[in-house]
């Protein structure tokens, strides 16, 4: 089903914003607002289910943590199997990791080495699409495994940090339900 | 539906046992072999869901961090808002928050103040119940904002451990699925 306009108000109401989080001058897009609330969870999950249909799914990978809280139910409501990509250091059995920078530092986040097989087709989810450092880091982890990837889902895009451009410049779809012009 | 003695089997040869994590000595049960499995995942989510009918949820309380795999998915299921429980600092709006100890040293986990009103009903949910510490400190935080608690509910639970009885000592209602006889 597609939502109407009333229903993306609903979702956008129930997103808190939290202005000097998690330092002064970011306003934070809080979505644990928006998970509690019974509705805007149905309601995000109908539109990304709906989004990813046809696209031939076998996985879903969630980015850790707030990927794991859509991944695990969208998968569950597509039928697909669930792919947990983690901090460092924190997934028990052999890994491969993908690293990538940040404005001061860089991170760096793992699957495990038999996760993904030559072919599998894969979305990869998180909450919030910004300047797409976090989830082409995902592309590109799936790809080093010999995966194809799909789509990258967020709930949420911040238009003006360009995250899209750089995820459609490197071959890979996006998918985002609310889009906010914050930077 | 109930699960047969073969989707028992079947759901226990898909949990990955990894000797020595996260230190010697250690035997760890691996989720993410299960909820990468679509069959797995699914029933795991039949089961849960049948396990908690009739309890009169209105919010599923995952544990940071694959308390969100399970949890989310399973709000999604019946039709209940998920509530996110983490580690200290990482929620960005007011939080409530209770320690626990460990063998050696603490641990902290924090809700949102305005997560739970007095009178909702919630259940608990983690991957595995093992001395129940994280578990109890989490029943206690719902109880402190006001909430009851209808269960806590693991998919995994090392029964040797007597998770169990600790929690229902608290008079927690216990649910979980494949039980095992480590330590």
């Amino acid at each position: 089903m597609s939502l109407s306009e009333k229903d993306f108000e609903y979702l956008k109401e129930h997103i808190r914003q939290v202005p000097d989080f998690p330092k002064p001058g970011i306003l934070f897009l809080d979505i644990t607002t928006s998970v509690k609330d019974a509705k805007s969870l149905k309601l995000t999950l109908d539109y990304l289910q709906e989004a990813v249909q046809g696209l031939g799914v076998d996985y879903v990978v969630g980015i850790e943590s707030r990927g794991f809280i859509y991944g695990a139910a969208l998968a569950d409501r597509i039928g697909a199997g669930f792919i947990v990509m983690r901090k460092p250091n924190k997934l028990p059995s052999e890994t491969i990791s993908e690293s990538y920078d940040l404005e001061y530092g860089s991170n760096t986040i793992e699957i495990h080495a038999d996760a993904i097989k030559p072919g599998d087709r894969a979305i990869i989810i998180d909450d919030l699409l910004a300047t797409g450092g976090t989830a082409l880091a995902a592309v590109n982890l799936v790809r080093k495994a010999g995966g194809e990837v799909a789509a990258v889902v967020c709930p949420i895009e911040l238009t003006p940090l360009k995250g899209r451009e750089r995820l459609e410049a490197a071959g890979a779809k996006v998918i985002s339900m609310l889009k906010y012009d914050l930077e």
